[in-house]
């Protein structure tokens, strides 16, 4: 069975978005050098790599995201939906599966949980994405979570919404790789049980 | 000149110090993880080297602290005061000096400013080491900060005293170097201006 893994970018003081994040500029206030590493003009080796290999189809079977993910993405991922998988959103707002050619993306209203089973059913032997702040909280409190990869942007935000949080849990993490650029250190960290 | 360093361990949710924190225990409930790189009965070479030159007395010339920071940790640092250079106390309880051996910590009652200006002129050409979350914070709020020297611990602590807290200042960074091992990730940021 594949591993779930909770993929994010953040500041180094935490936060995965700045203040007022909207449709508009999902990742708030300064929030756009958490993600320069993904669009530098002259892209980093290492942050080549590791964009590359994030969400490629032969190793992601299905993706969970948080439902302000969905609704501040949808209009950003062009007519294939970018993930080619299976994509489950969590949300307290039923509806209707959106297709955008081989990503389908589908509501799920009763938790987490349930979102990460329908998820690790439809990746079989490949692994299991999750973004967003809440929905990767979430899963991390619940103990669903085998793997994190953090993209730490070298800048502190000051305010905005945070990954962890007050999580309440303590988790002891084993450093796996680290690659770093001048845009990003890439840490992933396996989930020590 | 020298420069005006932050040096601080933190966990990946960027608490420096878990719940609880007391003398007997400073890093709180769960913190010990945080300097584990630095007390590992085999400790990998890029922690040997890390710690071995944080507080040389060949680069650095001057330490500000908190009074926390002070509290907790004047019964570990021995007879000769572990940092052999003078240190200043930011605090609102003035007192005598206290002097161990080379080391003369001095008790600063009107703020960060006036600490940091005072460690500079000690310091004279080399760099000045500031300790402690809420002290760090302030000096960072100041635009007295140079750098950071981060030390990412592998683990969430869920919980606890966070170093930037909501600064509520946007600091871009630029990376300087990054060393790993299996007990830390340690970053070194300039601040950019």
């Amino acid at each position: 069975m594949g591993k779930v893994i909770i993929i994010v970018s953040m500041s180094l003081d935490g936060f995965v978005a700045g203040p007022n994040p909207r449709v508009a500029a999902p990742l708030g206030d300064g929030g756009e050098r958490l993600h320069e590493w993904m669009f530098a003009a002259a892209p980093h080796p290492f942050d080549a790599a590791v964009a590359g290999s994030r969400f490629t189809v032969e190793t992601v079977g299905a993706v969970v995201m948080g439902r302000t993910t969905f609704d501040c993405g949808i209009g950003e991922w062009g007519d294939d939906g970018t993930f080619r998988t299976p994509c489950f959103v969590v949300t307290h707002r039923p509806g209707e599966p959106v297709v955008k050619g081989p990503t389908t993306f589908t509501f799920v209203t009763d938790g987490v949980d349930a979102a990460v089973a329908l998820a690790r059913r439809a990746a079989g032997e490949r692994d299991v994405c999750v973004m967003g702040a809440d929905v990767g909280a979430q899963a991390l409190r619940a103990g669903l979570v085998d793997e994190l990869q953090i993209h730490v942007a070298p800048v502190i935000l000051g305010a905005g919404r945070t990954l962890f949080g007050e999580l309440g849990t303590r988790l002891p993490l084993v450093p796996s790789r680290v690659l770093d650029s001048p845009y990003a250190t890439h840490i992933r960290y396996r989930v020590a049980s």
